[in-house]
């Protein structure tokens, strides 16, 4: 299971389709969102009408359960469902190696999922997808991409082709803007420290950057992984949609 | 005066130029990067040899000065220097309404500097620069762009004109990908919950949208701040540079 809070993010997941094992809410956001069938089963006043056990209690309960540091007045306990990644050969797919900070793996999802992309692979080392921090990044997005963790190494090797290419950014990359970008492959993003692993790039068939306006005299060295990883998808929404 | 924290970011800040009021460093840390003067003065062993006084203390100490999660063994405390916004006319420049996420704010300048951006004219309802997590997020990159408070729907309207556009982010803007941008004018992001003010969108002259792949059936409704501007300030830079 996992948890999700605030009133907006909490309606998201039940119109997108999570299952709620338990909300736990205050006296005003039941009044407003839900209505009471027996004892503590409601149903939620919206599209889907999910019904749902709700755990009626004061504010100050909640702070104490929240992972927040702004805590709401309703906490979600919602089911785990697995995903499984799919139809790899023919789309692009995100490849996480060693994504460490839950609000950049959260951010990476919701954008994905903004551009179409369907599949997360994240090595046995990023952050988990079911982590609060991430789940609130998301912005309820989680539910829109297939998220899958495994050996990134193996299922690289199984797809690399000269058809299905192996994108990975480096500061010696070629130019995102001016190269050929593939409709189908792997991008691979990594660590915030350490960038893609040594194992990792050995497998890079297409190494690429995002230049910098002031090569060499710029002062950050880098971007963040989420705004690198946003750019990149956005490019190849653009060339493959609009070009 | 501000504080940043952390070897790495200390060291970047003194490489470019910023002004340490005081050091707060372990044994360890100081042996590896400082040479002792006299008393509590050092010379920074780097490209700068910068001079300053570095207090001695224990691990435990700087955790309870840090206000990171992960405190590391250096934590300095810098001298503010005001920096002025210039050459407004021929340029591109961010103006931001209300952001308050600090992460967002330091992910706007990281990226707006590597980007070439020079000026970023916040209002004043937006989180402040000299805010610790803000300045952890630019990691150096604040020395490297001009940043100023200030009423911004005056210094909108003020320099509006058919040659110097107000571009705004709205679901119902244009294609960013297929419209004509130019190479300069303001680029207003918004608020994370509320996006871009009543009062401020009235004096937009360019709505502008970034495409999501599945209009209408995508889960996310909305990017966040960060993501959007940088892709927004990569869309600007790739027309500007490489067309």
């Amino acid at each position: 299971m996992f948890i999700a809070e605030g009133s907006k993010i909490v309606l998201d997941f039940l119109k997108n389709g999570a299952k709620p094992y338990l909300l736990i809410a205050s006296k005003t956001w039941i009044n407003e969102n839900a209505i009471n069938n027996s004892e503590d089963i409601y149903t939620i006043n919206n599209e889907t009408n999910t019904k749902c056990r709700i755990i009626e209690t004061e504010e100050n309960i909640i702070k104490k359960c929240s992972a927040l540091s702004t805590p709401t007045n309703i906490l979600a306990v919602f089911r785990y469902s697995e995903s499984k990644i799919e139809n790899i050969e023919n789309n692009l797919s995100i490849v996480l190696d060693n994504v460490q900070d839950p609000g950049n793996l959260g951010t990476i999802i919701r954008t994905a999922e903004w551009f179409g992309i369907k599949n997360i692979i994240c090595s046995k080392g990023t952050v988990d997808v079911y982590n609060p921090k991430v789940i609130q990044a998301t912005m309820g997005a989680v539910l829109g991409v297939n998220i899958t963790y495994t050996d990134i190494k193996e299922i690289i090797s199984k797809h690399a082709s000269p058809e299905f290419p192996i994108y990975g950014t480096y500061m010696e990359g070629e130019n995102l803007y001016t190269k050929k970008l593939s409709n189908k492959g792997f991008i691979v993003m990594g660590n915030e420290g350490k960038g893609i692993s040594k194992e990792i790039t050995r497998l890079i068939t297409e190494k690429i950057s995002i230049p910098n306006a002031r090569p060499g005299t710029g002062i950050a060295e880098s971007l963040n992984v989420a705004i690198a990883c946003s750019i990149i998808c956005s490019e190849f929404f653009r060339i493959n949609s609009y070009i």
